[in-house]
């Protein structure tokens, strides 16, 4: 027995885990996620927002009317009526045999992953961006491409000269994650064009498109051109992320072995979970509610607008204005370092996320993201307040 | 526009795509998923046992004690008080970090592939294993390697001349799927005896190994040997497929590998379905719940059983007795071949799944699997009635 416990199985490690370390967000997370820390780190929508007695009204419908369906095993596609729901909300011709129920749009990008990237496969992406799909796409052990954008988007001159060996460009053109920024109508004509000139896939991840705060953004780059791209939706930003529920769109090219990618990693979306969506969907229920998701955020934002005009004066610190959704992204003065000031800013009681784990190419270290949506006015204000007292610090300390 | 509307953007799909295929399975149901069919081919519990009343009672619950939490992003791991739960209810010393909540246990599949397999390891299995597992590991591009096996399991003198390079061996001890046979005590002891000699990681899956109807079956191999062993299990046959909830268990030398892989593959499984578990679980409902599962399929069982013995007379077909689980294994007579017989079958209004499919190597082909919880016990009597007719009938056409 004694010789039996000192054995020790050797596990051989597949060369893909290499790539697959703790999320330096994740490890962020940790520190800022004590009490009594006003943080603009999260990712998180407000919990204000989640239409907690419709889900309690819609779970006792389901498994009323329908429970044992509910619970039991069910298509890999998902629940014909959520997939025709979701054909209807979207803004272009879809057939609902295209959609396909995922666990999260998280999970869509790691079925694009299986079903399209190869071991050191061209994957082209803006910078910065969504660090999540970064980590999705890892472990298919892709070459990442960053494209570089301004504040309209990804720079499409540069498409051409990274063209070769790209299995597509990922994209995320509403309220970008970590940015904010939104891609013009202009940029997305230019993109269309060249990713048809170029015979490029695109896969748009549109989580934040619903939370617009003055008018809807422009058109999807699917809409424009659905045979060349993979379009993922979501549920978490519109209900609520505890669902885990989100979808995606493709083209009969690859929708099929999408489908398999997906029976193979967890046979399908919970179907209990997919009813619930459907039932509190009823009547409209969205055209009700979204805009008031739409109303409290952009107060947020503008509550933070106006803490950072306030505070920052004087500070060489430079900030956007998004549109929508819940992030704004920072620049810190010359000299500081955003995962430098993170610890000083956390012993002050305040949490940001530093832009460089967003970069899949070299960072900006000056960079930060701010969330405006999880903390109130109040702690807006004395957050940034805070976060302004320790950059003048910082910038007193300078060498 | 009509120019653009020719042009065909190219898709290069990942090499694995090749190795993703329609379910055969998935593609039979369709046939027997019709209206007045008898079948026995489903892979599905009774749906008389969900807990419908108890689930009801629980969303409520959650969703006025905790309902933002219950909708907001979770951690990848889990639901502490679910991952607690797990390790309790574990016939060994699990401590809770150890658990890994998946979204059902078929994700685990999925992770332990990403994690452990490179494209051309070795993968040994059962034969014949579960079809889902050949699923889940085939985009990570193994090559499988089936052991031989008889009534008690795999044939442990196999494996020394196939450990080299083999990056673990996936079992399902318990009622497997496809067979329903068990694994015996003694098998067991020297299979962990072998794998701790040629220290060859296991991959134990535990699906079903509640459901027994006269005794429960031996200590699961993990319990003799958690440091060279992953543990694979699910709510699915105990409370409900359709909240898509299982677990993993693994050692410190890898979980945190299978905790990122499960962060990018879809951040977290639902927290509202997580803490509906929880709540439904308390008080020890699974000590009242799960003998009426046991109950009620031993019935079916024993009504299967007395069908064949009664139907099958004279034909020279075998079938095996399950202690416990879902299904039954069954043997055509010479000369006849499952596949074949499916269609004849289908037109006569009973449907079973070939066992082909269910074989990583060289197949059975006279082997079908025959599940006895769906079907009521008059169908059981009627459909394996039937069934003999089908036989009989193919017997006499014989060339």
């Amino acid at each position: 027995m004694k010789l039996n416990d000192l054995q020790t199985t050797s596990w051989t490690l597949a060369r893909r885990a290499e790539r697959m370390n703790p999320s330096v967000l994740r490890e962020i997370l940790k520190v800022t996620d004590r009490p009594g820390i006003i943080s603009f780190a999260g990712g998180l929508p407000s919990a204000r927002t989640f239409p907690v007695a419709a889900f309690a009204d819609a779970c006792a419908n389901v498994l009323r009317e329908d429970g044992e369906a509910a619970l039991q095993y069910a298509a890999s596609e998902g629940f014909a009526p959520l997939r025709e729901q979701v054909a209807r909300m979207l803004p272009w011709d879809v057939d609902p045999a295209q959609v396909l129920i995922t666990t999260g749009s998280q999970q869509g990008l790691d079925l694009v992953a299986k079903v399209l990237v190869d071991s050191g496969s061209k994957v082209l992406v803006e910078t910065p961006t969504y660090l999540g799909a970064l980590q999705a796409f890892a472990p298919m052990e892709p070459e990442f491409v960053g494209i570089g954008a301004d504040a309209e988007g990804i720079d499409v001159a540069e498409l051409a000269a990274q063209r070769a060996g790209a299995r597509f460009l990922y994209v995320l053109p509403n309220f970008q994650n970590p940015t904010g920024r939104t891609m013009s109508e202009a940029r997305r004509q230019a993109l269309v064009q060249a990713a048809r000139e170029l015979s490029l896939p695109i896969v748009e991840d549109n989580p934040y498109g619903e939370l617009w705060f003055d008018a809807p953004p422009p058109l999807p780059l699917t809409a424009r051109n659905p045979e060349g791209s993979i379009y993922l939706g979501s549920f978490s930003k519109v209900l609520a992320p505890g669902l885990r529920l989100g979808f995606l769109v493709a083209p009969p090219a690859i929708a099929p072995k999408l489908l398999q990618a997906k029976q193979a990693a967890d046979l399908h979306s919970p179907s209990f979970n997919q009813r619930m969506v459907v039932d509190v969907m009823r009547d409209g229920f969205l055209d009700r509610h979204v805009p008031t998701i739409r109303a409290l955020y952009k107060a947020q934002r503008d509550a933070m607008l106006a803490a950072l005009t306030r505070e920052m004066q004087g500070l060489d610190v430079r900030w956007n204005a998004p549109d929508g959704g819940m992030f704004l992204w920072a620049r810190l003065p010359e000299g500081l370092d955003a995962v430098d000031l993170l610890p000083r800013a956390v012993e002050r009681g305040v949490a940001f996320v530093p832009g460089a784990p967003f970069f899949a190419g070299p960072a900006d270290t000056r960079a930060l993201r701010l969330s405006f949506v999880t903390a109130s006015q109040e702690q807006i204000a004395f957050g940034i307040a805070t976060l302004a007292g320790v950059i003048r610090e910082q910038l007193g300390h300078r060498p």
